[in-house]
């Protein structure tokens, strides 16, 4: 039996990420492989009540505690979904994992790297996806896809700056682990993101 | 202003921790000390909604995945309760800390004792207790404090190997740092269990 592969997709909202998440899994089951998709924070029951926990924060958690609760649902999700799908030879396609650990509470929130990079040790070891698919678009694109188009309010403005440093994150990762993470440019229009996906896709070793 | 001083109670169930809080509480308070009791896991609404995933569980959960929640509550709980209370000058009083979680998830569960350092130091740096008091009590001596006294079921004898090594681990942590965890023999009858206390509570310099 061929071992199952592991692909995690990342980048901030309005990167497309759900959209050509619905694309890859479908275009590996039409190559024969059983995919199982899930998401961070969430994948487990257990998972999905601390995605809850998250979002339902007023913004007075400790980004320490956020940390800590995302590699909580991640140990459980590696335990119940990803490492038992692999070890079946099942693909499985996560929807974010570690690296928006590093993007959201280390380049967000202002964690310090070090202590993600021993949490992520902690919990996994040297287990890292196969493939990162990154979706990388600039927060103003990002944000006009999800919202109507207008001028940013000081909110949005805020949230803007929140995102610059996820988004900056995410690039420091794509840079540290480059065999291992794929920048897929998320501006163009979504037509041209998924012939940009097609390609990625025929040419990796992985199918 | 006298800094505040941080006491944190341990011991398995029925070694008669929460009578024994409670008279703790009156007496600092009749020494003119303001008390914050709490507990863990617990402690913020937060840390109250993971012990209630926690107590949920159906056993299923995976020890890493609950030292992590147990943490994730406990880095709040600090953040929130125990460090504002201490820099106020108030003693907090904690029904549980981080020993429980040698105690638990290490001896109990298993979990290598050296993850839960890496992890304690991850969480609250060098920040130990001002003084814990651990109420040790034999498995049996506990089980029947609180259900009535028959022969265990091989699902209680199951369990009393479960508390047997949680002791066990109690006991090792009292033994690797004797001036901070104080052993109170908890299988003597209560009254004689608050003299004990009393007389530590009245020698120990912190009052």
């Amino acid at each position: 039996m061929t071992p199952g592969k592991f692909i995690t997709l990342e980048g901030i909202d309005g990167a497309g990420k759900s959209t050509h998440l619905r694309w890859l899994e479908k275009e590996l089951r039409s190559r024969g492989k059983t995919i199982i998709v899930t998401r961070e924070p969430g994948g487990t029951p257990l998972g999905e009540a601390l995605r809850e926990l998250l979002l339902d924060d007023n913004g007075t958690m400790h980004a320490e505690t956020e940390a800590l609760l995302m590699f909580a649902a991640r140990r459980e999700h590696l335990d119940k979904v990803i490492l038992p799908a692999l070890a079946r030879g099942d693909w499985v396609i996560s929807d974010r994992f570690t690296d928006a650990s590093f993007a959201y509470q280390g380049g967000g929130r202002g964690l310090a790297m070090q202590k993600l990079d021993s949490l992520e040790q902690w919990v996994q070891g040297e287990f890292q996806p196969d493939l990162t698919l990154y979706f990388d678009v600039m927060v103003e694109v990002g944000r006009q896809r999800i919202n109507a188009i207008k001028p940013p309010d000081r909110f949005e403005k805020e949230q803007d700056a929140f995102f610059r440093q996820v988004r900056d994150a995410y690039l420091e990762r794509a840079h540290k682990f480059p065999r291992r993470i794929v920048v897929i440019d998320a501006n163009q229009p979504l037509e041209e993101v998924k012939e940009s996906l097609d390609k990625i896709i025929s040419s990796i070793c992985i199918c």
